[in-house]
């Protein structure tokens, strides 16, 4: 899909909303629509055929023109302002606003360029452009595969070159795994790698230490690449020398929850029974205070987005959103292990992460 | 200082401001004051003896119990709404918010925690934490010094490996630079490498491409490397082969320019005046046109912070900030030149990025 049929898409949503504009001031949103990825711009949207209109500042001049080539661009420091203001003067009376990214500060900034049209108001338009964004198209599903296979093949070489060997700390193996993601790809890695040994694996979200892998460890690594803006995720879990028998029960049950999660991504589905669904196996072996989080979310332009599937989560799974399936156990002081993929949901889901997921013993 | 004094300088800065407490909900400014660096945080500070409080979700609680074992940590996951209830619990009237970081969606939610309390009222208190932010403490600057050096270390093994040469692509350079920091001690980049060859150079913040590097051509390579945290932040411009006129005539002005705005770097001094000693030398030269972007910016936590050098800029110099000195002349469609160094400023400035300056042909 173009950035323009993006567009088309939701200036038909605005006209259904009662919008006659929409000011996106979300960064991701504004690349989502425009392409343009600069970290200063804001985008004037209108319900009808009134043309889009980019701002940005005069360092993006040159980098807008190349990224969006297809929108007028103005260049102004003050963006989301200026385009409120243009709204107005283009005709615009209710214009929306992204009330869920627009600061206290920021909304005095828009409603000043209001105050000689007392007809025009602004309008809460949180989360229009996010529900589009949940349904991936078939460029965006492009990049996120390429994101995945960076990943696995990174892990593959790291695990064949015996990176993750007793001696060397959760830091040297989560640079090793950057570093490799690079040269299978990657602009970068999508977030802070998580490399956790032994007891450290128990933190869901622990950040590398000089901790020292050693025999007889859980070695959780969090990790996922950075392709063309779109952000893979994947968990696997390791055991090093011996797996003890509490590591091969919490192993085996984690992966029986995950297969769980992943066979109730059908399409339509409530997105609080597929958490349910693999929460109820590790619920039903005794280890569900072991289970802290919810089951996953949706990937793309941010490594967080709609939907998230968890307990509380509301609304049902779209075909073409792309989205985690990552159940855990975590033993406080003993160890924990998460295992967790990236998948398109359709007819059948289509598994991004490729990485086996049978417990290697390294 | 440690975390504790940090917030005793805060809560005198409260008390000052008739402030009763302060909810901290910018991410940076609660990892400032307290050590915490989760994804969802927030920090209630009060200006008396109440001890300070840290919320965040339970994903979090065995990090926050380790990087922030001197607060109260409570596990909510709406960590600003439960603050704002606890500061009325605790006597507070007067309750300080970072209205520049607090969305409007946001602040209703924060506002319901005092339906039930006419009394106490939610103030606006932006940049509060930022200012004292503004000058770094020693074991800051030490953390910034191990940043700008790991970034000096890469950039002279990529030179020194023939890692500029004609033939390699913007993108292959950026991440061997990259890969470079990670083994010269960095946690990562601190934003995405800038790799911009030939004409690319003439793109302020140009993202590296699959453009190939050729003889004749300007690379210019802005970058900098994260530790523990903290930024650095260095731009050189190379040329490969042999330096035309006009390069050699740009580089030097540019080069004169980063002297002038350095000399300039005194306790007290105006910021627009720093901008301007840089600025005057690339006027006086015709191309005044060509260099349309402030002169440098305060780096901390942040990869831009306070202060901002530029000609809008108000205020003055502060002896401990750590600042960017970074002129650039930009000919389109031909080739660009910017040179930038970090400096602490002081008696006289700590340079800290120290990979040389002069125009190297490769």
């Amino acid at each position: 899909m173009t950035h323009s049929q993006r567009r088309d898409r939701l200036a038909a949503r605005l006209a259904a909303d009662g919008l006659d504009a929409i000011l996106v001031s979300d960064l991701v949103n504004v690349r989502y629509l425009s392409g343009f990825s600069g970290s200063n711009a804001a985008l004037l949207v209108f319900a009808g055929d009134t043309p889009t209109v980019l701002a940005t500042d005069s360092r993006y001049r040159t980098q807008a023109a190349h990224q969006a080539p297809d929108v007028e661009t103005v260049i102004e420091r003050a963006c989301g302002r200026h385009l409120v203001g243009r709204a107005v003067a283009d005709g615009a009376a209710t214009i929306g606003f992204e009330s869920h990214v627009v600061t206290v500060d920021g909304y005095d900034a828009l409603a000043g360029a209001l105050d000689d049209h007392p007809g025009a108001e602004l309008v809460r338009a949180s989360g229009t452009v996010e529900t589009l964004r949940e349904i991936k198209d078939a460029g965006e599903i492009a990049l996120l595969r390429l994101a995945c296979e960076a990943a696995d093949a990174a892990l593959a070489e790291l695990v064949r070159g015996g990176g993750l060997r007793p001696g060397r700390t959760e830091r040297e193996v989560g640079r090793q795994l950057e570093a490799l993601m690079l040269e299978h790809g990657a602009d970068g890695p999508s977030f802070e790698t998580i490399v956790a040994t032994g007891a450290n694996s128990a933190i869901p979200h622990h950040r590398p230490t000089d901790a020292v892998l050693a025999d007889g460890d859980f070695v959780k690594i969090d990790f996922g690449a950075l392709v063309g803006g779109y952000h893979s995720d994947m968990t696997r879990t390791f055991v090093l020398g011996a797996a003890a028998s509490w590591q091969l029960e919490i192993y085996e049950l984690v992966a029986a929850a995950q297969r769980a999660g992943r066979n109730a991504l059908d399409i339509g589905a409530e997105l609080r029974d597929v958490d349910g669904a693999a929460r109820q196996v590790i619920v039903d072996a005794g280890y569900g205070e072991y289970f802290g989080h919810g089951l996953g979310h949706g990937v793309g332009l941010q490594i967080h987005e709609a939907p998230g599937i968890n307990s509380a989560a509301a609304g049902t799974l779209l075909a073409g959103s792309v989205v985690t399936v990552e159940p855990g156990v975590y033993l406080p002081d003993r160890g924990g292990v998460r295992i967790e993929d990236t998948l398109v949901v359709g007819k059948s889901p289509e598994l991004l992460t490729r990485f086996p997921k049978e417990l290697q013993v390294i």
